[in-house]
């Protein structure tokens, strides 16, 4: 079995280890007493995604405005943006991007409070951060992440739910099994998209996350262009590209964005765009050449978690049926050391 | 002569007049005196690129850490992000846009300080904020935007100079208007691309923002598919798609970044990538099929008003040698009403 196969079956395991293991006590104790004005977090790639989620679950059920870091302010330009007042998070799989941890040593320095979250609890962004949430995922071989994602996704849920309780998380690891269990499918119809040659992925709301990472999945896997956007930026020049055929992943399940992504759907429809949908809504679902359903019960708040998982199985074997190096993608390599 | 064509040739007049007519004396008495602890910045499409232009200025120059705002957080959750202490800013061409206008809304009522960037002072969103800085461009024709993206640069770059003094904001006119004439060679050797399905372009710190922008000029205007990175961020997994004969630009002017986008094009090279450059630096330039020249004199902190221009052009006499209808794209309305 490939790396990438067992590390995404994984994944229900390590989100329920991660759910029952953590110890949020300190680090909440912590922020309510620095009661930060803001939060900033760092990241590259897939974490970066994991930021995206962040922006839109700590805005909403916190009311924490987010900034995502510009690292190279700090690392190239020698300059460090004032965030005294500022819940500093790192978030990184491997804990060694160099910039990342730049942004998190200024921001001690600066008197902020900080926190990393990592798969690697020695690593040196976790040892320079005043706080560590460990992912506890085992090693991930495979060079693009997938459980590491999710685990990140997690914590991030699980720090939200430990400030302001919300619903849903104990079924986490069970919506992603029936999840993973329902992509099965994708194998039985991938084949008509071995010669797509670009794609664009959609989303909204907490899924604008789930929509650049599926695109990275994407690139990262299949070598194809794609392009991930919010519905709203996508409206405003993008969908210009859109001809017959072209080929688009909608990331729609039900909550607040899916009439929104609806109307897409329904415009995509009238441009001859080939949809394939992730959704737990029937209608969204009906627009698709292919659907990618999702369980009916996932919360809003929590469907980033499950609604990537049908996107990294459709990079895996659209990836597999183009002949590619699913586990070692040529070019690329596990950790990055941004300057 | 088309709209597009004309709007890119008044720049050097639009940035000319907002230089020597804009007055920032009350907004920078009231910045100093409310002395934010961040900015927020609510933008869509190519006035989001002028936000992330600021995103770099406002950090470097003014160790002010700078969010993006996610509107839908405000327009589809109903949620409030506490912006209480903040500079929270609209930018947008029409100053139209419903869900820009909620986020300052919104800080109004949380008493932060608000102010609006647009080409129209009777606009809703000039209206609502408590500030306003007027582009003055005279009305833009074209529904893809030049002149009033590089006077939105211009106007982040007056309000830090305002704030902390910088050189060479005086030579800027100039400077825009020497890269114009150079950019006329585009049309010689334009001809080879007509028939490219995909590109890439890449710029890093101040430069990210050309490299948003290029690339959703090329989108808007040119029907193809174009990705945006940063340097690091390409490192992180899509430069996996670089192939023989891909097309990449490289927004890569002196300065801080110059080392790091070098190592990237040395790198392209031995991937047999091809590389179009937009530089003022000799190696660099060496790089490329064909240069895209800067003026040798533009300071690193305003090359991304003179560096998108070359981009403009060539996106422009791109649409042009593949047929399309460049004023007016298919499927894009100039003012775009985001919910």
């Amino acid at each position: 079995m490939l790396h990438i196969e067992r590390e995404i079956n994984e994944q229900p395991d390590v989100i329920r280890r991660l759910i029952k293991e953590t110890d949020l006590d300190k680090l909440i104790a912590a922020i309510r007493d620095f009661d930060p004005t803001f939060v900033m977090i760092a990241a590259r790639g897939t974490s970066d995604n994991a930021a995206r989620y962040a922006q839109y679950s700590f805005g909403i059920h916190l009311k924490l405005p987010v900034a995502l870091a510009t690292p190279s302010v700090h690392t190239l330009y020698g300059a460090q943006p004032i965030v005294s007042r500022a819940l500093v998070i790192g978030i990184s799989q491997s804990g060694s991007s160099l910039d990342v941890r730049q942004v998190i040593e200024d921001a001690n320095q600066q008197g902020a409070l900080t926190l990393s979250i990592t798969n690697d609890e020695e690593s040196p962004l976790a040892q320079t951060s005043q706080f560590h949430i460990p992912l506890n995922c085992g090693e991930e071989i495979s060079v693009a992440a997938t459980k590491t994602y999710t685990a990140e996704l997690t914590a991030i849920a699980l720090l939200v739910n430990a400030l302001q309780p919300q619903t849903g998380l104990d079924k986490l690891p069970e919506l992603v099994s029936r999840t993973i269990q329902s992509s099965e499918r994708i194998q039985d119809w991938i084949q008509r998209y071995r010669y797509a040659s670009h794609l664009a992925v959609i989303g909204r709301g907490y899924n604008y996350a789930t929509a650049y990472e599926i695109s990275l999945k994407v690139k990262e896997l299949c070598y194809i262009t794609s392009e991930e956007y919010s519905e709203a930026d996508f409206r405003h020049g993008p969908i210009a590209v859109v001809q017959d055929g072209f080929p688009v992943i909608a990331v729609a399940p039900q909550g607040k964005t899916l009439p929104l992504m609806q109307d897409l759907l329904a415009d995509l429809r009238t441009k001859n765009a080939e949809c394939l949908v992730i959704s737990n809504d029937d209608g969204a679902l009906s627009y698709a050449m292919y659907p990618m359903p999702l369980p009916g019960d996932v919360p809003e708040w929590l469907s980033p978690v499950t609604a990537v998982i049908p996107g990294q199985i459709f990079a895996m074997q659209l990836a597999l049926s183009m002949g590619h190096k699913v586990d070692r993608p040529t070019g690329l390599t596990k950790v990055t050391i941004t300057r």
